[in-house]
């Protein structure tokens, strides 16, 4: 996972805790195609490792699954482009978990970015993270599944990104595109 | 369709004529995720129309109950919001279609623009795209499904915008991540 150069910047896609349409605390289901095209883009953008987070057994056994067959079965002979992106995730229980490998690999635990779809106060443009990024910062950017990360996850992250903004009031990207956006305004023609 | 100011962008997803792994020229099969992700995406930076195009009537009716769903049934009550994103979602058959319909709208044929995932001479920066589209020329942005548009239609485009591209040569993003992307570089922030 450690790489000698470059930003070392890791992502996390968060099943549990995250919050339902009611505003409840729920884990979610994974997802095949978040999985896929997140780790497509991470691989685009030169992200070091993607997190597939969830405490429930089934979901984990799933998602290793699904990763299996394209890093080291049928799909990885189909589809070589595939495996790469695939060989980035790595499913973990929760995000304690994570924080810690990450601090294991680079003897420096990584700060922690979530994005909010509404702006906050204190919350940091992405130039900034960008510099932090070049500076060699590990940093490991947070992503919620369903109606998204649960407050408490929200609050105890280390920086808040400002919100991505389009052309009015009305913001519901997908997950999918939103790391998609995030990545690309972060580590985009990083040279 | 038309609305009085503000940069004048649609969107098309193609599903023929695009090539498959082998290069050979298909058909591809619509895909429900594309048409909410690229929705949401087109929905969040203000993007006028989003075209499906599929001459296959079968795959046609496919999207219209997709969309009518979400549109009209009770897709609608459940998420207003994804209302709201998949209301942008016309059904046709071909791209001309798509051209003459946006020149009656605005009495101006709008200029199509392709994207290529490598280098070619004469591509076009994004800032110089998204000036001209603060300039308010209408502009057509095409995207392929499978494995890319039919050489001939990229042969065909108006503008090649330049490659999108992250920290190296991997470049093998979704149709949705790089929707989601080309929309943020020439519509974020958009004053």
């Amino acid at each position: 996972m450690k790489r000698s150069s470059g930003p070392n910047l890791s992502i996390a896609l968060i099943h549990y805790p995250v919050t339902n349409k009611n505003g409840a605390i729920i884990a979610s289901a994974v997802t095949n195609l978040d999985l896929h095209d997140m780790a497509r883009s991470a691989k685009t953008y030169g992200v070091r490792a993607f997190y597939a987070v969830t405490p429930l057994e089934d979901q984990k056994a799933l998602a290793r699954k699904l990763v299996a067959h394209w890093v080291t079965g049928g799909g990885a002979r189909y589809n070589p482009k595939r495996r790469e992106a695939m060989e980035l995730v790595t499913v973990r229980d929760n995000l304690q978990q994570v924080i810690d490998e990450i601090e294991a690999v680079n003897g420096q635990r990584p700060k922690t970015v979530v994005t909010c779809a509404r702006p906050r106060s204190g919350s940091v443009p992405y130039g900034d993270l960008r510099q932090m990024l070049k500076a060699g910062a590990p940093c490991l950017l947070l992503f919620g599944t369903a109606w998204g990360l649960a407050p408490d996850c929200m609050a105890q992250a280390d920086i808040i990104l400002d919100p991505v903004r389009g052309a009015g009031e009305y913001n519901h990207l997908s997950v999918r595109a939103a790391t998609a956006i995030i990545l690309d305004r972060l580590l985009g023609d990083f040279v």
